[in-house]
């Protein structure tokens, strides 16, 4: 029967208010707003997580994703947490403890994947950059050449500086010196190239907030060969249940299509229908049409911080469409300007660590990058800065 | 600027099909349906997770969610994970390598319990009972007895056979020896009586997708003070950064209404919009009444079944309403007689483990705990059997 114990603390109603978003024009770091159809795909008919429909539909989103990363690795999944708990499984999985591990640090999502090798066990070394700054892959080649490392990570576009570490010599020297290559791509999938297997990326996680235009929520990775190696040929279990690529892949199927999948978790059903239908949207525009509109809304972003006399704190060579790091002018309070914003109903992102107070962060990312959202965003932030400067 | 790698593999629509789930009642262990509400809910207007708002909506959610759990640990909230995310992140920042963990394995979640605080590094010992029974609290404090533990872990309701393990008994014994106590009460929490606080129980874990009525995809936790002394006096870092509490709180806040909050990772946002709505719409029907309607509702499924001649497998001192462990009637194959179920519209679930093809697991949770509900399914059920026996 059921437990016993009298309740404590019945009586007057415990409930908070009922929930009442206000509407928001969301074009900072992430998350930006999905495509209405994607929140409706939210609320649609849940089934169990055993159900064939879902397990079909699991199939489904490994396959769609396989797409969106470019890549054959089977093993491409959505993780169930948010794009860290993705990068997480990855550096918990692959790396244990004794493993050395190099990670170039171009802001605060670098030092995170440091936080993480570390947190695996590994032996970290970093490579740092200045805010905006990208690691130099001579740096990288003087580190591996000094003593070899099992894992190289880093960052495709950092989100505090907007700096975009291209992938290829990255890799290239990494593979040169035998160490796989993790990489962050959280503010880039969905907006700018990428192409795991023609770059020979050997596990990569993002998210699904910013350039895919889902909600956050889910910690979409792909895991090659190489790494799955790594995985399975560890001395120790890993330190989590949860993230445990082994045992996630038999739920999720070793095989496409397999029939057989051992429970694991309960899979977050109404974040995967989300997901599902946001890759859907991606795969159906086609990546570089999307990757064309990513561009194309950034420069009517750059003309339009232009009209402002507002300027780009990152260097020139280092830029990424899907996010602008712009300076904040001389005697602005930027907090106050964003503040004004938010009243007008658009969002945008403050500077993180030692740019905070310095930089607003603009996202340009999934259904947001569109000229007639730019153009509100430009519109309101000619408004509030005006308003700002006569206050 | 961006990379310039060539795509490899563009051309044809690479899309999977639109998303199209069947309507389903979901009466086996877990996810439930939830209230039509908590998927609208979903759907509402997205804000970024540093909006005023949003930081509003974390506290209104933790101080809902203590409400629920009855307790008055500020230490209360959402992991942004699933329900297993939030007993491992219990596990594994309370547990460090060389405690002592001893773990109640009623069946297949007892023995993920176990799983989970061996992978935090604690030496782990197990009392194992039988399908359907509990474990016997003497036989825990012999255990204690013979050595003392730091952490005493054991399922609330064990969903494979659908024993419950009353928690006085087992809070008792294991702080008269020392060991604080860690609770999974994923298939009691909003289903039937409990008190955190009343009870003396340390910390907890539950789920959302079942008695609370939200879909799959976070994991609420209470973490009282014994166990956050032992979160805070750990001698090395959690093996985990995304689930680290001591992180999770600097972003949820330390205190209530704190204004100055660390950044962690991105919240999911529709999640926990959803997550709100269902504790709210808990709260607003108040626990005992919420109670009394999973009991009423389990009273008709236990007529309805007797109906059908079906009898329960559970012993009757071990039984919860939440969860109905079923027979399965000599010379029926039980899993043909879920898929004609299904054919209907309405989901059962089968055994696990050594449980399986031996008996159903019958859900009455939540929105679903109401006696229209449950008739329906004991009339689907009716059919699928006559219909089975004729075949």
């Amino acid at each position: 029967m059921t437990t016993t114990a009298k309740p404590a603390n019945s009586g007057p109603k415990l409930a908070p208010p009922p929930l009442n978003p206000p509407e928001r024009l969301l074009m900072g770091p992430g998350p930006s707003n999905p495509d209405p159809r994607v929140l409706t795909a939210l609320g649609a008919s849940p089934v169990g997580h055993l159900d064939p429909y879902f397990v079909e539909l699991m199939d489904q989103t490994m396959g769609a994703l396989r797409n969106v990363y470019r890549t054959a690795n089977h093993h491409t999944l959505p993780i169930s947490g948010t794009g860290s708990a993705g990068l997480e499984a990855i550096m918990l999985n692959v790396l244990e403890a004794g493993d050395s591990a190099v990670v170039a640090v171009t802001g605060y999502f670098g030092r995170r994947l440091a936080e993480m090798a570390s947190r695996a066990g590994a032996d970290v070394r970093t490579i740092e950059a200045g805010p905006g700054d990208i690691v130099d892959p001579i740096d990288l080649e003087k580190m591996l050449a000094a003593r070899p490392a099992k894992v190289v990570a880093f960052v495709h576009v950092e989100t505090t500086t907007g700096a975009c570490q291209p992938i290829g010599p990255m890799v290239s020297v990494a593979h040169r010196y035998g160490a796989m290559v993790v990489m962050d791509c959280v503010t880039s999938l969905g907006g700018i190239p990428i192409d795991i297997d023609a770059m020979g990326v050997d596990a990569a996680g993002s998210c699904t907030q910013k350039c895919l235009g889902a909600p956050p929520g889910l910690g979409p990775i792909t895991v090659g060969p190489r790494a799955m190696a790594a995985v399975r040929s560890r001395k120790h279990k890993p330190h989590t249940w949860y993230l445990d690529l082994g045992l996630l892949f038999q739920y999720w199927g070793e095989e496409s299509g397999e029939k057989k999948r051992a429970f694991h978790h309960t899979a977050p059903i109404a974040a995967i229908y989300g997901m599902h239908e946001a890759l859907r949207l991606v795969l159906d525009e086609g990546l570089e049409a999307r990757w064309a509109r990513h561009t194309a809304a950034h420069n009517t972003l750059l003309r339009g911080l232009g009209r402002l006399g507002l300027s780009l704190f990152t260097p020139q060579a280092n830029r990424c469409p899907t996010i602008n790091v712009v300076n904040v002018p001389a005697g602005v309070d930027e907090a106050k300007v964003r503040s004004r914003l938010l009243t007008m109903g658009v969002e945008m992102g403050g500077g993180l660590g030692p740019l905070a107070g310095k930089v607003w962060r603009i996202g340009v990312m999934g259904f947001n990058a569109s000229d007639i959202r730019v153009e509100r965003l430009i519109g309101s932030l000619d408004e509030a800065l005006r308003a700002e400067r006569k206050s």
